[in-house]
């Protein structure tokens, strides 16, 4: 699978009422002393870490703007290095979804190439159970946490990230703290997977989504109100649906959906629990209907057609999210950002089927 | 579903080198307690938790009997009870295969209906990094482990079991110490599943499988070979490959197996990662080979032909581990067991093609 190039986002999608110059935990950053010293990053991160290649004027005027300005690693990048075993924990949402499986597994890869443990747990989408993980995490002396958040306010990790634990967000955003967050372009993605079934002569075309309060959910359902309204379709309310993933709610939306005085000839699902379960109500119809997946699904090429999906990249999200977390305990980001990464439209039968009604 | 009920083994497969009397951490249980006052196991419960429904008579000899012995919970146990967020960990060796979702997710949900959190990780099948992720969890002070080994010698885990920490061993056995195992029928699954093959006309059998290190794999390869034999099939050795589960290692062992004078009419995949690649080479042939896996895997049932399976229940194997931690934390156990649960063949149509050739 090739790896798209991680992609900083536009300034404007930035959060935006970040304080200007916020930085984690309020500490000076290696960027203060580069900027004090009049010199690069790069020189300044040579003569913190002792490494050869600055010359000894150099050497001096960063080693004085480190002593005006109070600059220290962070306690946790110490730590890092003073042989207790450093750790790092992860919280998911669902433990069992396949999606988060090569997300967990590149971010403990990223650990382990920086010697550090991972931790894992999930908050079984529960903003409280989130909360009480986060913070038992922090209590365990985890030295920086990537979160799936389940809840919209995360005010209560600004206590531990003033006393130096990484945070970075991963998948959906951070609510009421300014944080780092790594996303996919589900809008994007969306929006491209319905014009793709446009594209293929579809008009009435179907949305079944997650509970509408989950960001991803949210912005699928942007993406694909986007598409419509590019094509000049009005949407009518019985072609949408959100709420849980669970296959008996989706069963009888899609059901919902593909029968009445105007059924549907395209469905778009917004997750890989909502097309596992729409595959099996599509396969058993006597006539075709077509169908595009957000998420990439496992032996979705096998099936008769293929199932055409909107993929993200979830090891790419889990690497690029831990690297910044560590990167944050190395001191050398300069605040918080929000980085997007593209999704990938894959054709394989299902998506480019014509209506049949 | 159908959830098989746990089966406790035959008292021949408990571990052979455990001395009489064993206990976890040799301290007196509840059962002494109740053999010392001449009551049953649920009256000392009674005593203990202050529940009603005990003679005052009673009463006294279990109090007599607790005194005498030294009877206390375990201090984890009192400890889930103090306020304190009480935790238990879960080992597993990778993080990314589909087979540990619902296990993680069952492990989770019995923890939660203990008040515990579950905090997981992942050795990547390296024995040094389950024994560094374990204690650095017995550090953080879990009250118990859940663990899913990489390794085969698990004595470095005797300090923490005598101090309290429980321990259940969950789809591999334990190593060199006397632990609470709970495995699946992995030799007469497969057994039965290569003896399905047979019943359907074949006598060419091909086998894939893990790394023979690896206890499932090589219980199940002993299943294999037990059904060739009782129908009295020699195999050939180029009928076996045992090895990592990388797709291209896999692919070229099918190709293998599959040309040649000798080529098998069937083969049996001994777990999902194999099996997902064999269906894949299957494909792509001209003529059909039969096949049976072992795991079952999502989407079987929409393949052409359906996959059939013997499904392990990985639900099954993480709720029965982990209500067993539980147990042990109450000090209500006898000492440690080996729990083998049932496996289920589940026929989908590619099981039961005929030989081609």
């Amino acid at each position: 699978m090739p790896e798209p190039a991680p992609r900083a986002d536009r300034p404007a999608d930035r959060l935006r009422d970040r304080p200007s110059g916020t930085r984690y935990g309020n500490r000076p950053t290696m960027k203060d002393v580069a900027a004090r010293a009049g010199v690069g990053l790069k020189t300044v991160s040579r003569v913190v870490n002792g490494e050869p290649g600055v010359t000894p004027d150099t050497e001096r005027r960063v080693q004085e703007a480190i002593e005006a300005l109070g600059f220290r690693r962070n306690d946790s990048a110490r730590v890092l290095r003073k042989g207790r075993t450093a750790s790092i924990g992860l919280i998911l949402e669902d433990l069992a979804d396949p999606f988060y499986g090569p997300l967990s597994r590149a971010v403990e890869e990223v650990a382990r190439a920086h010697g550090a443990l991972l931790i894992n747990g999930s908050s079984a989408e529960d903003p409280d159970r989130e909360q009480e993980l986060a913070l038992a995490l922090c209590a365990r002396r985890v030295d920086g946490l990537v979160v799936i958040p389940a809840g919209d306010d995360h005010r209560y990790l600004e206590p531990e990230i003033r006393a130096g634990v990484a945070t970075v967000f991963v998948d959906r955003p951070a609510g009421r703290i300014d944080a780092d967050v790594v996303l996919s372009d589900n809008f994007g993605g969306a929006r491209d997977g319905v014009a793709h079934l446009i594209a293929h002569g579809h008009r009435r075309i179907g949305f079944i989504g997650d509970m509408p309060r989950i960001h991803t959910a949210a912005e699928r359902l942007r993406g694909y109100r986007a598409a419509m309204e590019d094509a000049g379709i009005s949407v009518a309310d019985s072609w949408m649906s959100l709420g849980v993933t669970d296959p008996e709610r989706v069963r009888r939306a899609a059901e919902a959906m593909l029968t009445g005085p105007e059924p549907v000839t395209a469905v778009f699902t917004g997750n890989n629990r909502v097309t596992v379960t729409v595959i099996r109500v599509l396969a058993g119809l006597p006539r075709p209907v077509a169908l595009v997946g957000f998420d990439d699904i496992e032996l979705a090429d096998l099936l008769q057609p293929g199932v055409t999906v909107v993929a993200q990249d979830a090891a790419a999200l889990g690497r690029t999210a831990t690297e910044r977390l560590f990167r944050q305990l190395d001191g050398t980001l300069l605040g918080p950002e929000r980085i997007e990464l593209p999704t990938r439209l894959v054709t394989r039968g299902s998506g480019e089927l014509p209506p049949s009604v």
